[in-house]
């Protein structure tokens, strides 16, 4: 059997069930975003990597070197956004094919150090490899939080409302402009489209705000698509949701230039990947609440989406007409059948 | 420029150069082998990372995944053991192929499992990602210390004795096997040299003995060769250093494999690369104490090689005939002339 048959998350499994039970510092191991590692009495450690790779991730000839370095702790910094915790400090592990020009480095690092400090973090290390067949970036961080303040997978409560932050499938439109000839975008919906792609933000801020609040259940980062990580939040929660397409925060163009290039106008928004949004859940009467002091004090959006249903059923997807579209459990599955809506 | 005429550690000061000074949690930043981290009042944390990379480190059909698993882990461990750190929390990122056999993930593990549980590491996390050009295993590693007993490149003084754990240059006397078709070595050498090269043994408890025992100054582990990492201990600790080659703990195998591969019966065990031993330092009144000491409590042999001179001249080895050799700093540079000396 082939990785590929397996697919990105039976091999995840597959790894966990070779590895020994966790201990007693470990509260949370291997299958979420973060690893949560018990720091002190009051304090834990979160520790998270991804990596960028050339060829997989991004094509060198194409891509700015600062946008690589932004981009490549960008994912990093979301998922640390996703628990809630503070990202303080980062290592980078380069592989660089021979040849490389000095230039390259010094944009992937003024990436990283523009980020870096925009979000309070300290990159104190790291390692240089040669690596023949092409370029990678892999970015180890560390954050912290407060006890009792990590924001996980599962703390999911049927009747809670669901919420995301900013706007949804604005990467994917831009991933789409690398590949298609699709011109007839207005050009400030483009501009946008392709910043998200090139340079997300990740919602630190609101993160540690919305775990802060005490208001919130469960939290994920919308990383390999909305069906894909609320697919990880009911699985891990023990429920199902349902999604009211009406109520997704999707711009206009964005839903033209979905049905143009997917047929469907909610595909890029359902599960377009690598919006880097948090995607989270509140009890009904703290819903609203939360989601006006989140725009109040750091100026993002957040929205109620839908609500969260007892187990039982396939997570759903109401379309303004009424009828209900099943949510596969999919999103961007890196391995499976699923793969390649990411950039390419 | 490219990266190969700015070279490895070139490279690596350039990066500093290009990072904010670091704050008042970062106790070492980008440069020694393991970043040092301020986790409480009384608590450090030590954090480093490595890479195997397909082509680089290793060709994918002539290595067995266990022993690919294990190696990533050891050249982790032995960053940690140079600190004097205990090795805690690890996170494993992967970069793999499409195609690839599942068998080849789980041998991965089954090695890295079997050094995590060895040295008492825990394997809490990581990423999976498509790597399209060729595999690679990034390793970041978390380690403890408590205060004042982090050992550092810096800390050796003129009349120090310098010391290394077991024995030089079997490891490069493994990989130089692979490339050569000698065959007129003593099969008991043989299997150790092979030994040394696929099952590195960090050495770990070696290290945090030599930590807590008070008794000495500087301390890094033995990657890109004897000579260039205790050029990293002079320029770090402002010093030079002085080697008696009859001192050193190689094997009679090994210096007649050098002599004949190398036209130097040193050579390998002055620059070979990838011993994983630990080279540290120790005053006089102190070093034959603490030798015995390692030997006694861990069964690995501890040998007084030379000493530590004042700065303004080059790090030299004095010969068994009374010649003395310069030590050229170079060791195993990744990316400049010196290159290549590591495994294929």
């Amino acid at each position: 059997m082939t990785i590929d048959e397996l697919g990105e998350f039976g091999l995840i499994d597959r790894i966990r069930s070779l590895l020994p039970n966790p201990g007693s510092d470990v509260v949370v191991g291997v299958g979420d975003d973060v690893a949560v590692l018990r720091a002190s009495s009051d304090r834990l450690w979160l520790a998270t990597c991804d990596v960028q790779v050339e060829g997989s991730h991004f094509i060198r000839e194409r891509i700015d070197p600062r946008d690589l370095g932004w981009k490549a702790l960008a994912v990093n910094l979301s998922d640390i956004a996703s628990a809630g915790g503070l990202p303080r400090f980062a290592l980078v592990s380069l592989g660089l094919p021979s040849g490389l020009p000095v230039d390259f480095v010094d944009g992937l690092y003024a990436g990283l150090r523009e980020e870096a400090l925009a979000f309070g973090v300290e990159i104190v290390g790291g390692n240089i490899s040669r690596s023949r067949h092409g370029l990678f970036i892999d970015i180890f961080l560390l954050g912290e939080a407060p006890r009792e303040r990590v924001m996980l997978r599962s703390g999911a409560r049927p009747g809670d409302c669901l919420l995301v932050t900013g706007a949804l499938g604005d990467a994917a439109a831009g991933v789409s402009l690398l590949l298609s000839s699709e011109h007839t975008l207005a050009e400030g919906y483009r501009r946008r489209a392709e910043s998200r792609r090139d340079r997300p933000i990740p919602r630190v801020r609101e993160g540690a705000l919305i775990a802060s609040s005490g208001l919130a259940g469960a939290m994920i980062d919308v990383s390999d698509g909305l069906a894909g990580d609320l697919g990880h939040i009911c699985e891990r929660s023990g429920v199902s949701a349902r999604i009211l397409a009406q109520a997704l925060p999707v711009a206009a163009e964005n839903r033209l230039l979905s049905q143009r290039i997917e047929g469907d106008e909610w595909r890029l928004a359902l599960s377009g990947g690598e919006d880097y949004e948090l995607l989270f859940t509140a009890p009904p009467g703290a819903a609203e609440r939360l989601a006006e002091r989140i725009t109040r004090e750091t100026g993002t959006a957040a929205t109620i989406i839908g609500e969260i249903l007892p187990p039982g059923t396939q997570p759903e997807c109401v379309l303004p007409d009424g009828r209900v579209a099943p949510l596969s459990g999919g999103g961007w599955d890196h391995f499976g059948k699923e793969s390649g809506r990411g950039q390419p």
